[in-house]
């Protein structure tokens, strides 16, 4: 066996014992992580500062220098973060139905964990303890395998992570990460079908891309977002012009964030004049097809046909005219990537129109984009935002992380 | 575009109409592919007869060719099946969770279709109206892709369906059949991925095997069954031999049968004297380890390394000895395909313990593995039994061909 197919079947044995481990010791073992990362951050933000020591000589780009970068505030918010899925409810063991069969069979569908899951991710050391406690928590094993970049700051808190498992009674094994961050390993992984039950890959759309493309193992694709706002004739155009600011420019670099607004043509140079201005805050770049570019003069640049579908990620809009909401229905299932996708209307039968013909993980009416997030859903933490429609769709919380058993109390049925 | 490309096309705009299409008038159409199948069967019985005619000139075995035969009897069945799908309640539009948040957002999380639908299937006509009505029913389009030596019948009774579905106002696109039955073809529908949401393969293990491989789209593997009885030490013997020879004979070809048995040490000679005079009805081979084979001499076969994980669908079982059931588990985890597993035991702990520690789509203390199907489990109708940890496990009935869409009412938040 190679070191990752041992990792993986070490990974495998661990998952039956914390399959049955029981809430309490899952978050005496959480308790435990949250205590040793406290006490012993030191060796952790010193790994830390090797690690952003090397990418600074290497050239990184400061803003993800900055993403690299533990401080011990981070490192309390981390820890905060490990606690608060302590206080979650725990999905496993739940029956989500049960019944009494007519010749007495008593079946009943327990939710169980998916058994192990890999999640490859970048250099946000944050990521390793985040998805490690949403893991164990719903009695999944995990197998970590994050970028170089981090792998020093990683090392030291996985070391530090199962070394609080084993005092909490569990196996250390529930939590692990790939040593080697090369290509060839990641691709290894993906093809683990015998240790792997899931894969999430959690980063930019590339990555996720790939890992759709190549995986053999089953993968949830998280956090891609073209977020469209159709700003309907019968908008309130302030609160459009407000939302529009807030779903581009609050955190335009997450997936929840807009990336195109589609105007009707009826209000189009009203909303422009109230909307512009706002966007002038952030120097937003507008590319915007031929009506809005007549509306806007040098304002805007005109928009290339890759504009309809992209994830800028950054302070660029794209800006479209359409002559009706049926337009704007059909383009958003034809361009978004099925995640978050928002109207601006007063009338109640387009606002139920839209919300029944769009197809996205979350529809709203009047509200912002950027809502669509496992906090702001009441899931409490969450591991990323699915945008398929298999298994789980929108943010994925403890729940998700779950599938289910039949059990079946029989005395002696024969069919 | 190729032809299956604008099959794809058509079935993605047919979804966005059905998506929306409420209750009333998707029993509409149920009823009226139920009146056309039965008004003009005489169309359908007699394209079949051509196909059987094609297929015993091409030497096809007698079981085949029974299974791809269809009679007025079988024609009622199926319409009877469609009738049925009528009755079940519709999953589509159901909110699962709703809550208002802090900041005055409405949020649900609501039951929609997963969208288009292709099926894989073999020479057996009566799976493409069968999927056809559980697709129709939960909202979803479908593309059938049935095997050539069906193709006259399937052909006759796609456009009976399709007509249908026209009559009561819906899309006839809502059905349709890939009309060339070459592998290249297949091949192609398993990359569909711009149209095509799921696929499911219907048919033998090596066909699941073959689409689960290949396809790029998200697939859904069903129907693979290497069961397990393991009759433990404290077991009523009695009935551990009737489940056996239930488990085993009722119908061998099936994915829920029992495919070997493992014994603990301390019963095996009793046990195999009370089971295998009932296993002799049926001349079931039994292919045994060294122990069993010492108790069974002539009567036994040895097993070979690969008995321990083969699908026999047939009245072939494999015999093995065990120390306790630790060993039980271990070996069934490791062997079965995770479909269904069961204990005969009269101990308490025992019995939850398997029930806990297996990892399989259904655990049975004291029953028949049979069990599994979903008309025993009460869903109605199944569309085939997930043996996968994703998105459905066991029997798949409309709820498991569904998805969910979070819709949010606001008032103008921003976050």
């Amino acid at each position: 066996m190679t070191v990752l197919q041992q990792q993986g079947a070490a990974a495998k044995v661990a998952s039956y014992t914390l399959a049955t481990a029981g809430t309490a010791r899952k978050n005496a073992a959480l308790e435990a992580i949250a205590k040793i990362l406290t006490e012993r951050q030191a060796e952790w933000l010193s790994a830390n500062a090797e690690d952003v020591a090397a990418a600074r000589g290497a050239g990184m780009r400061p803003a993800m220098l900055d993403r690299l970068t533990l401080t011990p505030e981070r490192v309390a918010g981390i820890v905060d973060g490990v606690r608060q899925v302590i206080t979650l409810p725990d999905p496993i063991g739940k029956a989500d139905k049960t019944e009494t069969r007519p010749n007495g069979l008593m079946i009943s569908r327990r939710r169980v964990p998916l058994g192990v899951i890999a999640i490859i991710f970048e250099a946000r050391p944050n990521v390793t303890v985040d998805a490690a406690a949403l893991c164990l928590k719903s009695g999944n094993v995990c197998i970590l395998r994050g970028g170089k970049e981090a792998i020093r700051s990683n090392r030291t808190v996985t070391a530090l992570m199962r070394e609080a498992l084993k005092s909490a009674g569990l196996p250390e094994d529930c939590v692990s990460l790939v040593q080697d961050t090369s290509r060839e390993t990641a691709n290894e992984l993906m093809h683990l079908d015998a240790f792997v039950d899931v894969l999430i890959p959690r980063g930019g759309a590339g990555l996720i891309r790939t890992v759709a493309k190549e995986a053999s193992v089953p993968v949830i694709r998280t956090g891609e977002g073209v977020c469209h706002l159709y700003i309907d004739s019968e908008a309130d155009l302030d609160m459009g012009a407000e939302i529009l600011y807030n779903a581009k420019c609050s955190r335009p670099s997450v997936c929840n964030a807009a990336e195109c607004v589609l105007v009707h043509e009826d209000v189009l140079e009203p909303f422009l004049q109230k909307a512009v201005p706002l966007l002038d805050r952030n120097h937003v770049e507008l590319r915007c097809d031929g009506r809005a570019l007549a509306v806007l003069g040098d304002r805007g640049v005109p928009a290339e046909e890759s504009d309809w579908d992209a994830e800028y990620d950054d302070y660029i809009l794209a800006v479209r005219t359409v002559k009706d909401m049926e337009e704007a229905i059909a383009f958003v299932n034809a361009h978004g990537t099925h995640h978050s996708e928002s109207i601006i209307t007063a009338n109640y039968f387009k606002a139920q129109r839209f919300l029944d013909a769009v197809d996205a993980a979350a529809v709203y009416v009047n509200a912002s984009t950027r809502f669509t997030d496992g906090g702001e859903f009441g899931l409490g933490a969450e591991i990323g935002i699915s945008t398929q429609k298999m298994h789980a769709r929108g943010p994925m919380g403890l729940e998700e992380l779950t599938s289910c058993k039949y059990v079946i109390y029989g005395m002696g049925q024969v069919r």
